[in-house]
């Protein structure tokens, strides 16, 4: 309900008092659960995204990340959840406490998961062993977010191999391949 | 001016008008030149912090690519790029022309930077040949944004030399260490 009148009148457009009269309650219901807009939307876009954030695991770990960075692409580039959770981020530069929030709902969820999967296989002998994967987790949860907040490009397919291709030839077990094979 | 300007009254608080006023002309001289105050705050940005973007070649790549993520983090958490810079991408969010700007007149010249230095490490035999680097380039030039807009976390030493690691794991020329080194 939130997110589908965020979508009809703009991040802008939308108050609590809206809310309020969509959903046929006075404005202090609202008020009791969620303290801001922001809060509001956090929770409804948690509410559909966050269990689509779950790895499957297929057993080969660049396909899992493929996938799962095939999903997420999908979900930043349409509605509901794209165009409003980019307005939440907007908001959130001029928010600490919202970026924090924001972080903490859900890309340190990403992050967490992420690294999970990598350390499985590492586990599995599909990477290297021995090596911190932590940052290698943060770089594959947010690299997507550069192109889809600071470009005029889209995710696609090329930038989400490239970024798997990188991380692989910097940890996967087997060697690099001849530059002739 | 117009970068002090906006960090005495704030992105929002900023209007040609403001603008006009302070340098002394009429508005109209201030339109003939930007179209907006997006537009206008570009073009400061850019007049106090490309000139800033240029690698200085040490002749390591390793090294280079240290230094120029210790001074992009320097800039992005400092006043007055820091605070304007995080303001005009969160008015990108709701505006696409503005997105394709402060692409073009920042973050593709960043890129550009930041391929032709690693090419340049290519063909002096520090990377290994016959690899497209371009999203790596990519990878390199947006890594840092995701902490910064995303996390309430800052860009340190720790992200960033995480980072050159797995660029360098994947495409040093030199084979990995041994893992018991």
């Amino acid at each position: 309900m939130t997110l589908a009148l965020a979508t009809e009148v703009g991040y802008r457009g939308l108050t609590i008092e809206a809310v309020a009269r969509r959903a046929g309650v006075g404005k202090h219901t609202i008020y009791r659960r969620w303290s801001s807009i922001a809060d509001l939307l956090l929770d409804a876009l948690s509410r559909v995204w966050v269990s689509d954030l779950d790895y499957h695991a297929t057993g080969e770990v660049r396909a899992d990340l493929r996938e799962q960075f095939r999903r997420s692409s999908r979900a930043l580039s349409t509605p509901p959840i794209g165009p409003i959770y980019r307005a939440v981020i907007a908001e959130a530069q001029s928010d600490p406490a919202l970026r924090a929030a924001l972080h903490e709902r859900f890309l340190a969820v990403v992050e967490k998961r992420t690294l999970e999967r990598i350390v499985l296989a590492q586990h599995s002998g599909e990477l290297v062993d021995g090596v911190d994967l932590r940052v290698a987790a943060e770089v594959l949860a947010g690299t997507l977010y550069y192109r889809w907040l600071l470009t005029p490009y889209p995710v696609d397919e090329h930038v989400i191999d490239g970024i798997i291709d990188m991380f692989m030839d910097a940890y996967g077990a087997a060697p690099r391949p001849a530059l002739d094979a």
